[in-house]
């Protein structure tokens, strides 16, 4: 049946499939071409299927209006250069970051398939979504995948009074034999900037050394919050700081773009000009270093171990990547999750492009 | 003058060249070759010119220890196994880690030439000392240089009671024209474990989300502790966690070593056995993706940004390094300081050995 957007229900589920068949649908109709509605739809639907809601299906009307907008190239050509036997630039033409995000991995892991590493850096790109997804496709490959991107500033510097950098995550992703990889897919401020806008909603104070105030002091207050800490809060925050930086030196200064302190905002109000996003995919051959097989080995081991220490009462020990995988399986079977403002968001994409709403599960 | 070590002082400075040839004298004295001697002095020189004394002058006596008990080769014959155009393998023989690291870095950044990239796994090797010296050495050649490195348990997973991964540290260091290199050089624990003791030893608080005891629950008394708490404390420990899990996966399961769970205590009291420390450096040529001085050019355009930024009150806004490099002028001009402690190990040496002590600057 199809979703009663008229009900106040918070957990209405759809497939994955309609998910998928639904996003590509209204990404062709904004006119996005076949290779980038694939690329959009299969990084959100992966980051819904494992519970990354800040990252999933949530984002399509962000990425519909960056395409009305003209910011978003709909039909990219993106072009791959090869600079040395494992390294290379991919001009994304300033097309959709999820397109460009799995193109370059793909170069890297073919890269890393002859030298044992690939690198790829991106310019002239936008958003990507979940940088788990792209150092994931690694790890479905059998590669070691990393990823990293820049954004526009939320994060305040740790003795900085105003956001410098952007959430600026790093991904990692490795094989596991037998099961799902390994997945750390972090930003390297302790909260993303939607949680305060969500804990202000509600009137629900924050934790104690996650933001501040325009000044740089630390504040609970929701309302009176201008940047974000990075990891490691008031007293740590310069390893938080210092990883961002990585990641920026990574992602900008590697792609020959601006650093994201000079980028425009992710949410407007320009939605007509390319903001040159950049990002950094690194593949490498797990068996390329000691003796083949030694790698699975080591990591089942490794996993072994960390999944049997003994947990704090009440918690269980996980490895990165445990809680998605069961979320997932959770989802597959029960289908993906949609709250009353995305029913909303996707009933309105339906009536504008004219294409099939979602079908609830019943 | 010879050091007074019956003096209280403790700011008894020396130059740099005499405390390599004291270090290298006393290595020597232990059996250690040249190369061993070299790279160790290397190693701590620049960590205490840097100001990173816990990385410093202070672990010589331990590497003399490890020496004499014959845990750590003092004669290796290390072996590079390149095994890609981009990857290898050293096999360090049970030498010092320190040596297996500027080595490593050294076949990272000739493959880094070549191909642009370069990665070596390294095996049967030995701490290291300061991870962001190896970065550093990368940084010195104009590659971007990362290290890493396990080692015993001191911090506990984020919903874990007992200590499972090591302090698992990241460097990262990326050369700047003009000025000396953008270098971190962080623990993926908030603290490093010597901070327990000392403020153990002097009765004073622990921060409040920094540790924990047996039970995995958070204490700041030092004496109740029994692990560190991973970066991002009691609520975002599970970044700081996942962090150290990439870490140990890199140096361990990569090199195909036993991971840090399992390797005896770097304190002994065996001090005879070799414990199989892994490491993994990666060497990056930052002309090898977008344009020719693009790198370069987006470098010095962010440093530049970062460092204007305005700060809290009281407060400088520093990018990575800048401390350091400051301490080292000033060390450099001033001399290196040895605190109480280190003039009795220092002079201790000097007598066990029967070398020339260290000369105190006037």
């Amino acid at each position: 049946m199809p979703i009663s957007f008229d009900s106040e229900s918070f957990d209405v589920r759809v497939t994955r499939e309609d998910l998928t068949r639904f996003m590509q649908q209204a990404l062709a109709a904004a006119g996005a071409d076949q290779a980038s509605g694939h690329a959009v739809s299969r990084a959100l639907v992966t980051a819904s299927r494992m519970g990354t809601d800040s990252h999933g299906l949530r984002l399509l009307p962000h990425y519909l209006k960056a395409l009305e907008g003209g910011r978003v190239n709909a039909t990219p050509s993106m072009r791959f250069d090869q600079r040395l036997a494992a390294t290379g630039f991919l001009d994304a033409d300033n097309g959709l970051g999820h397109l460009a995000g799995y193109t370059a991995m793909e170069h890297a892991i073919e890269m890393a398939q002859k030298t044992g590493l690939g690198a790829v850096a991106v310019g002239h790109s936008s958003h990507f979504g979940a940088a788990g997804c792209y150092a994931l496709a690694a790890a479905e490959h059998g590669y070691i995948g990393m990823a990293f991107c820049n954004s526009d500033p939320f994060v305040k510097l740790h003795d900085g009074a105003g956001a410098f950098h952007g959430t600026n995550p790093i991904a990692f992703a490795a094989p596991v034999a037998g099961e799902l990889p390994y997945l750390l897919d972090m930003a390297t401020s302790s909260i993303p900037w939607n949680r305060v806008q969500q804990f202000g909603a509600i009137g629900r104070e924050l934790p104690g050394q996650v933001a501040a105030r325009a000044d740089g002091q630390t504040s609970t207050d929701p309302k009176a919050v201008a940047s974000l800490l990075p990891l490691g809060g008031s007293d740590f925050g310069f390893k938080g700081a210092g990883l961002g930086g990585m990641v920026e030196i990574l992602s900008s200064a590697l792609s020959g773009m601006q650093h994201g302190f000079r980028l425009l905002p992710m949410n407007g109000p320009d939605m007509a000009t390319p903001r040159g996003v950049g990002h950094f995919f690194l593949a490498l051959h797990p068996d390329a270093f000691a003796q083949e097989g030694s790698f699975a080995r080591g990591l089942e081991a490794y996993l072994a171990d960390l999944r049997r220490q003994p947990a704090t009462p009440g918690a269980q020990v996980m490895a990165p990547g445990d809680r998605e995988w069961r979320c997932q399986a959770e989802r597959d079977t029960r289908g993906i999750p949609l709250d009353s403002a995305n029913q909303s968001a996707y009933a309105e994409i339906a009536t504008r492009y004219r294409i099939e709403a979602l079908s609830a599960l019943a």
